[in-house]
């Protein structure tokens, strides 16, 4: 029971820093979204596909958080987006408090949205608000069509799915139909993409929401 | 601080009862095994498979973790092996105390290989000793080459590698001689096996080795 307690202790700490990095995006303008994943699902490559369509747009800036190494923000800095990297050492996902520490390095007067990268994890991060305006979980087709039913929490707590690797579907044991239906029962507000960045299909429908949910500055 | 503190406590109540299990293990002359991947790397399938492969030549029992529903022990128990399903609510990984608890409904007189598939994780699970001789973590093509190096800590804690879903690696973009080199970089005494639950590939040898590893009795 004690360990209730200690939890509910974090968490309550956590959604008191979340509230305020809320703040700050609101007083900003900006769009913050929360992408989270199993390990290899391809957030990153998704989040490279992503920026090269709408960086020339939207001003952009990025968070990246890993359990160990800055690979991830190095291949975002690559595409001359603005990326701080979060390295966890050991920690599961990021929390409220390290991510109002990196907005400390990011000039938000003139970002119009925010993507945060989470650990790779399909647990953990599911109960730790950032701040952000939407969790985004992105789903590999790899992975089977269970995923939904066994991991709800997550699927529960995201507004958008991505059913990503749909260029693999020919290769798994996935029935694309039985991942949405599956994620829709749980969570029947979700809003649903379909995209390989293998193929390029559906990164401009994602992209066209994440510029319609995007305000002018 | 203090979070660091209340952490140390629960890992060492958990390190205390995986001792305890540890100890029935060894009075059975049980080899146990702890099996630990991202979600849908393919841990179940694999788990079939090597069901299917050994049931007939060894006793074999299964503890399933699942964060939620108990879909796995229902493909185990379809192959006529005993299966303990631990259903975790949301905990992001199994602890020897609920091990100890499902070993309870087991009759471990008669066993002598137990495979326990953790919740799907591939970082909270590294830190958590359940008891078992050693922990085995597959790595699907599909996540990459690089998770090694992002989630060093679980390849550092395992003793054996399984390089699962190897026929998809014509459409993938991994190279598996850099995901091998990357996870001995973090541990060079892993012990490595290649598999596919489609072409069966690799489940042979993965078989051999556990069949080697399973005292007679």
């Amino acid at each position: 029971m004690s360990v209730i307690t200690i939890e509910r202790k974090i968490l309550e700490k956590n959604d008191e820093v979340a509230s305020q990095n809320r703040e700050v995006f609101l007083h900003h303008g900006i769009f913050a979204i929360n992408i989270v994943s199993s390990p290899g699902a391809g957030k990153t490559s998704l989040l490279e596909r992503t920026l090269t369509h709408i960086k020339d747009t939207i001003n952009v800036a990025v968070i990246e958080g890993d359990v160990q190494t800055d690979l991830d923000a190095q291949r975002v800095s690559a595409l001359g987006v603005p990326a701080v990297q979060i390295v966890t050492k050991g920690g599961c996902h990021l929390e409220a408090p390290l991510v109002k520490e990196a907005l400390a390095s990011v000039d938000l007067s003139n970002v119009q949205l925010l993507i945060i990268e989470n650990v790779g994890n399909l647990v953990c991060p599911a109960n730790y608000d950032l701040g952000e305006a939407v969790k985004v979980v992105v789903a590999s087709v790899t992975e089977g069509d269970d995923k939904p039913l066994k991991y709800p929490t997550m699927f529960r707590n995201a507004s958008v799915m991505i059913i990503n690797k749909v260029d693999l579907l020919p290769y798994v044991d996935c029935k694309i139909d039985v991942l949405r239906q599956n994620a829709l029962s749980v969570n029947p507000l979700l809003k649903v993409f379909e995209t390989s960045c293998v193929t390029n299909a559906g990164v401009t429908e994602w992209c066209d929401w994440l510029e319609k949910n995007t305000r002018k500055k």
